[in-house]
């Protein structure tokens, strides 16, 4: 707030506010109009408002005292917010606030509200605030992403034959919610339907042969989430398939390799570029990955025009994804790293070669 | 787009992109940066815009043919969707928007490229727009909800004695997924913890006589989806708890009693808050329930300031939820109707009497 000249932040998204807060109010997610903010002074104190039928498991998950709420449908919340700022004496100064995030009716009630206060928006700053995690933080962040694998691995090993995606998809994620995640996201298909981003499992059997790939996250206790990817096949891999992936993981390594503490973050972007084109893989991506944390894509962003310097404690993941159109073929592997003083600690093992699944 | 004398319509949520162009691209919700939006021109020309990533997929998933899209990082998709709307001549004019769900950084960049245009908040005409369904959005819904209350009322059967939290949310969740259902949201507890909102499985252990309560939903194949509560005990019921069911499912008659084409919304609260009343429980809820589709929380919301006129093919939950502080125990139940020319048709059999899980 200082080096902005701020008075106060406002911030409006389950990221921002779960983040400061400490909460995992969901239906900041599912419920878009039951909006909640966090109010954080220059003097260090912080005031929550949240809708009143959400209290209670407030403030069973934060350490803010000063918890206001306002009754939904008889209140419009940001007017409340608005009151609120008055009342702390936040009139005509300088507000900083996510404004990626807080819609565009909630701004047009704050300048209405608020007509003599500036409102700044600090998205990158916020984003960046929560790149560096703390030893608590990777702990989770690594133990989220050590189950994610597991569930995967222990998984496939167990399937009959015969298996359509669903039924795996659905065993990978009962594995997962026995181990306390809370299903965030799923990605899961075979054949042509591995060349789209975020394809969804169906009730198709999945021949000897065919490729499946997978990505998928979940919640984990504190906010927490994974997102991990592995490709494999059914039955056994053909030379090329098994090629493909080595390739794959080259493009992965070289990644990994780039990263290190003071280096700027496109680097690794340019680094898994490169290595798509020594192996002869075409490269689509827009980025290579990304942090992690309350947030799936956090910041840093690995994409070629970002110049934030890696610092130590960042988590990264970096997801390679190759696009084989001769053979209708999408591969994708995505594994989480902490950035060290000496370079990066691989917190999955990445793949191998090709996960089988029986058949 | 007449009545309001509006040129176009642009939207930017989930819901509302989803909705008009028969699109599931569930990155809108996961990745909020990576926006999509819908341009919709008053002579029923549409343009979609979304990140090139998701292109493939969503081209198999609409039905509309021009579809743009932008480069993630290299470009604003924001600005991308101002150089379009010159492009269309939609220069000048007012335009429609979501403005309780496009970020106010967007409306920024929008202001900024297009100084001539008017952007018009519609949020509640789009709302509205969506709430009657068609006969085959209404089965959809039935589907929905039939597999939702299947799921637990199978699983609940077939558990082991001493089963926890989590193996009971997990079993309910593996079933739906089998049915077809992608995890949404779970709220699943027993004891003091039903007293809260949106509460989460943990693996606390659930000893015979404890309640436990379940609200949970998933999306089904167009983007349809679920939300059903249900609450129980484990072993058997006091009198006292199926007495408080009673009660409660009493309330809930009186909603769904008061489901009538013509009525306004807000008779369906005032029928449920009076019942409450009757039945000496003590009423807390701002809302009674909504109407469902591919929002969770669709209009016309059953609150006390809603004139809505309920209508013929309009699908609405009734949820009452009721703390029994006394006991620290929380009950909730939430079914699905839908509005006929004589009143209401069920589409899930309320429930009779607590539910039993083994122990």
């Amino acid at each position: 707030m200082e080096s902005r000249a701020l008075d106060a932040i406002v911030v409006s998204s389950y990221q921002n506010v779960s983040y400061f807060a400490g909460s995992t109010i969901t239906t900041q997610v599912s419920l878009p109009d039951r909006l909640g903010f966090l109010i954080a002074r220059r003097d260090g104190a912080a005031t929550l408002l949240f809708c009143n039928i959400e209290i209670s498991q407030l403030k069973t998950q934060t350490d803010i005292g000063d918890v206001r709420e306002y009754v939904e449908f008889a209140q419009n919340p940001t007017e409340e917010l608005a009151r609120i700022l008055r009342e702390l004496g936040l009139t005509g100064g300088s507000i900083g606030i996510d404004a990626r995030r807080l819609p565009a009716a909630s701004m047009t009630i704050l300048q209405r509200d608020l007509p003599a206060s500036e409102f700044v928006p600090i998205d990158d700053e916020l984003e960046l605030s929560q790149a560096v995690k703390d030893p608590d933080e990777t702990e989770k962040l690594e133990e989220a992403a050590k189950s994610s694998l597991a569930a995967i691995e222990d998984t496939i090993k167990t399937l009959p034959k015969g298996a359509t995606e669903r039924d795996v998809s659905s065993a990978i994620y009962l594995r997962l919610m026995q181990s306390g995640g809370k299903p965030l996201f799923m990605v899961f298909a075979s054949g042509e339907r591995t060349l789209q981003a975020h394809p969804e499992s169906t009730d198709t059997p999945m021949p000897r042969g065919i490729l499946w790939r997978i990505d998928y996250g979940a919640r984990f206790d504190g906010g927490i989430n994974s997102d991990l990817a592995r490709t494999g096949v059914v039955g056994a891999a053909s030379p090329e398939q098994e090629a493909t992936l080595r390739a794959l993981r080259a493009t992965q390594d070289a990644g990994f390799r780039a990263i290190e503490p003071g280096r700027p973050a496109k680097d690794v972007f340019f680094a898994v570029r490169d290595e798509f084109k020594r192996q002869g893989l075409p490269f689509t991506m827009p980025h290579v990955g990304h942090g992690m944390g309350i947030g799936l894509h956090e910041y840093p962003m690995l994409e070629p025009g970002n110049d934030t310097p890696l610092e130590v404690g960042m988590v990264l993941n970096v997801e390679p994804m190759a696009l084989i159109m001769s053979r209708r073929e999408g591969y994708h592997t995505e594994d989480l790293a902490a950035i060290t003083e000496t370079g990066r600690r691989l917190l999955t093992p990445p793949q191998e070669h090709l996960l089988i699944i029986p058949g």
